[in-house]
């Protein structure tokens, strides 16, 4: 027997599987939306049909962008010569809310990790390596995140970049071991940023 | 400048509107559906638009459902002279699970808050009234929440009902006091329900 009826449970399932939301909360957003207005609902509902449309990939760092190259890569008033590493399009914002960032980035999306099959192909590592072929590049900035998957993946990038003629920072541990970087407080980012030391 | 594209920022914005769902939670979960497949976010989405498409509300009970009468208005094998009254479709989600509840239900769709402007003729209270007045019902067991609001509404429904020749019952206080129903386990919810005492 039915008690709920089959939209309703689908759309709890669908909330359900996303990262965080338990099935209680599932429910509660799923009656939050059904309370709500046809108009609101389907604002949600067209945001995440929209989701992927118009976006694109810089050519030159990697992030999401709506133009390629994007804003950042294509600011002349930015420091080409520094290039900060991070792991996410998310970490990019963070360290721009600082606002005491003036070179450009290079997204690797996501870090090398054995235990779920995600090697050094898998990142846009060869992508990196490219910019630095071009001699213009000075720094490399590391600032993966401060754990096992961040501090390999760091070392890994040190060791192919060491060869090369630029210099390979990281960014300083003031943050907490096992914290993630989107999570950190401005201050805390801005004193990891002037921390740096070298490999 | 806007460093996170158009779409990107808009899903994390409509996200962010939901209850219980922070600015950090909100970023998380868009940046969850941009690294999946476009197919995984397409099914999200479409179940959010056709959410409210064939939900009907019973004309009987006033729960949302996909026929009218709902399945348990339209089951002969139910005590329909034993309406339950709760607050919202959830709650007869709860009290099924506990499958002690071989009665009927009234959903009011809310409770009595002059603070949120909510009066009695915004619930579903004349369609309680309609039902009583069969002359069929022996009991409505009234199984709002206990909390200030649910109290306040239980009581002027026994009030309204006090005068027909129905027995009203409350479920008992074996719920804490505060607490909400559709997050109580079962077995209390059991309690509660063969507690029930007479106004």
């Amino acid at each position: 027997m039915r008690i709920v009826p089959k939209s309703v449970q689908r759309l709890i399932d669908e909330f359900g599987r996303l990262p965080g939301i338990g099935p209680k909360s599932a429910q509660r957003l799923t009656f939050y939306l059904l309370r709500g207005s046809k108009q609101k609902a389907d604002e949600l509902g067209n945001a995440i049909l929209d989701l992927k449309s118009n976006i694109k990939i810089c050519s030159t760092c990697s992030n999401l962008a709506e133009s390629d190259p994007c804003i950042i890569c294509g600011d002349e008033r930015r420091d080409h010569s520094t290039i900060m590493v991070v792991e996410e399009p998310l970490d990019i914002l963070a360290f721009e809310k600082t606002g005491k960032f003036e070179g450009v980035y290079h997204v690797l999306h996501g870090v090398i990790s054995p235990v779920e099959g995600i090697g050094p192909d898998d990142l846009y590592i060869k992508q990196l390596l490219d910019r630095l072929h071009g001699g213009d590049v000075g720094e490399v900035i590391i600032a993966t995140n401060i754990n096992v998957e961040g501090e390999a993946t760091a070392m890994y990038l040190q060791k192919l970049i060491g060869p090369l003629d630029v210099r390979v920072t990281r960014i300083a541990h003031g943050l907490p071991v096992g914290s993630d970087i989107e999570y950190a407080d401005e201050i805390t980012l801005t004193k990891a940023l002037e921390n740096r030391g070298d490999y």
